[in-house]
């Protein structure tokens, strides 16, 4: 059903952006178009703050940039403190940070935050996979009521997390996750297919903007690894990243080189990529990259052959996929398929975590 | 993240069932099992009344009952006015019907209980399918502050409902969905290769549990429509039953027949579906029991001839699955499969349900 037209429970909530890049600012551009039809729900978002890596805006520099743009306002140094304090205000308001960095700086802060009662949402995986340490004073500081959320931390705008946690919270339990988390390997595997030395299409991909300024980045299988991470500490699995047995696509010799050189170097990934093609097809096998967690809490990321049978090998050029077995869904699993990033998909999925926050905020 | 433990928030819920039938009493169970875990997280869950079509329980017959079973507790004859008048209370509280039964009756009870109040939950499709002013009745009466969720109405447990929403109230616009949802069709469109025919695969379902009683039920496509109503009513789209396309598989002279002697008659599916079938082949393609929901507004339920390299060829046997095509979501759909339909995984995603609910409940 379509959220109420009821006002009558008005509630506002001071919401500050930290990161205001690609997912950042298609998130601004999402919560402007939304304020009106969400005003009219009940809900009243305040943007007040804005903060880069340098600079940063507040609203009170400016009491009328509400619905403004960036370019309109004026801008201060960025300093992380002045902007928790200031969006906390200190009339009792209810307050959130959107983190849409990928700073440790800012990660680290969510416990100090979510202790002053400002809820969290973020696609900033760093803080869900990172040490497990931080991770937990995290969960304590919820003990405020505020909470932290990042659906779009693993495949986007994807229903992954919520849909994982509602599986558990209604009483399932998590038996084994398949999934490919990543659109550029997704694809690389789908196209690798003979015809050409593997580094050719890693070339195209990044000619395309599919791949990380450094494809290695990609190739390595970190980024994936993080992802399963979380899906596996969401079911309270304790995995941190070491634990992952993470089959990394770039040679030794690749890894060493400098940022410049490897570019020029990424036929050194062609003589093992040809060999594990030659493997999978011998097998009658496609080759996938595929991240999964099984019963035993065994993580791993890796080149996988799999049969033409196999969900994952009909999957469309650059989809992500999860697949959760769980004791309900033991002889079927659960898929969830599609596009897991880009800046407008991770924005929404970002926003849908605030708008969970937003339902369960008591009129204040 | 997990339910937190803080006890910071403490909310009671008191809960009612209508319909203890094979989905209530899988509820029932899950609710008892996760009630200390729910009440650790700050939710206590109170199970004041079950009423099934003849005979109904109340708490207040048997003060000691939470968590004993249902032979232990003292019946009455059904009454949904006492049920409902028991289950509000006059001290307050939060109170939540959930209708398990697949009745008009107790669907039509809806508008009131919400404008006094009280939360409702359910799969059954009666209210979300059926007759439009009903339905605004019971958006009305949501003006209460009440909610009405019924998640489980489409593919059980599979997170299809919310997901819409979610895109919808994150400013995404839909332009099309395409499904498989009925588990029994998606089985016999699988199994359906001509190597027998039609009805000995109808009968195989049937003896396996997995058509309806009268196997008529779902071959006339009739409850996949009434899910497609839904999610284009989701999407605000005013569709009822009526304009919904509905090819149904079961011919003339087969309707017409009692139900006890349709069961004989069966074999008047095999040429129809027989033609169907060569049709595909002879396109290169495969059956799949389909519904539709174009951009213009077009709903649709049909046999459809797909080609092996679209998504639903390569489904699980008995899987439902849905893809939307959205405005974010336009090259690439979103696409959520697996089993769309038994008891424990559709009293799952009722369960799931009553759990956003409870998240936004204010502390009373
Ligand atoms: N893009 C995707 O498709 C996608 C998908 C899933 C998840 N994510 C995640 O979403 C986040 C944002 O991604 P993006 O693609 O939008 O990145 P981006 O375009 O590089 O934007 C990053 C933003 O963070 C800011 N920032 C960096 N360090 C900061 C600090 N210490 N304090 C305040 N602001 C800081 C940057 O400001 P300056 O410009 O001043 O440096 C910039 O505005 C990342 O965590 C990413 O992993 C992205
Ligand atoms: N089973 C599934 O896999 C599935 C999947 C998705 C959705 N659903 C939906 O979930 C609902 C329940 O399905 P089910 O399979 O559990 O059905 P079921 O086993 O037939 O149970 C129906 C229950 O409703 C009760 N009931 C019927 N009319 C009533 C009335 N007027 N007042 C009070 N109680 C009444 C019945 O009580 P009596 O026994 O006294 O008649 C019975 O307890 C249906 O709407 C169905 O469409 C089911």
């Amino acid at each position: 059903m379509a959220l109420p037209t009821t006002t009558a429970r008005q509630r506002v909530l001071a919401v500050g952006l930290v990161g205001p890049g690609r997912v950042g600012s298609a998130l601004l551009d999402q919560l402007r178009t939304a304020q009106p039809r969400l005003a009219r729900s009940g809900l009243e978002l305040r943007l007040c703050a804005v903060a880069a890596s340098r600079r940063m805006w507040l609203d009170a520099d400016d009491p009328e940039l509400n619905g403004r743009h960036d370019s309109a306002q004026t801008w201060r140094p960025s300093n992380l403190d002045e902007f928790a304090a200031h969006l906390r205000g200190d009339d009792g308001r209810h307050a959130l940070v959107i983190d849409c960095s990928a700073s440790e700086a800012v990660a680290s802060r969510y416990p100090e935050w979510l202790a002053a009662g400002m809820h969290v949402v973020t696609p900033n995986k760093l803080a869900s996979s990172g040490p497990l340490p931080r991770l937990q004073a995290i969960h304590a500081a919820c003990g405020s009521g505020a909470r932290f959320r990042y659906e779009a931390t693993v495949c986007a705008g994807l229903p992954v997390v919520q849909t994982l946690r509602d599986l558990l919270d209604t009483g399932d339990a998590l038996l084994a996750v398949e999934g490919m988390f990543s659109g550029t390997l997704a694809w690389l595997c789908n196209r690798h297919d003979g015809s050409r030395p593997f580094s050719e299409w890693v070339h195209e991909a990044h000619a395309l903007g599919y791949t990380e300024p450094d494809p290695r980045d990609d190739l390595s299988g970190l980024d994936v690894a993080r992802k399963l991470v979380i899906l596996a500490r969401e079911a309270g699995w304790s995995l941190s990243l070491d634990d992952v047995d993470v089959q990394s696509l770039v040679p030794d010799e690749l890894a060493r080189l400098p940022a410049d050189q490897a570019m020029k170097q990424l036929q050194l990934l062609d003589a093992p990529m040809a060999r594990h093609l030659a493997d999978a097809q011998a097998q009658g096998c496609v080759l996938r990259h595929v991240a999964s967690l099984d019963a035993k809490g065994h993580a791993s990321v890796r080149l996988a052959q799999l049969p033409a049978s196999h969900p994952f090998a009909h999957t469309r050029l650059t989809d992500n996929v999860v697949q959760f077995t769980t004791h309900r869904y033991r002889d079927n699993p659960m898929l969830v398929q599609g596009p897991g990033a880009g800046p407008e998909v991770t924005a929404a999925g970002v926003f849908a975590d605030l708008l969970r926050i937003a339902e369960a905020l008591e009129v204040r």
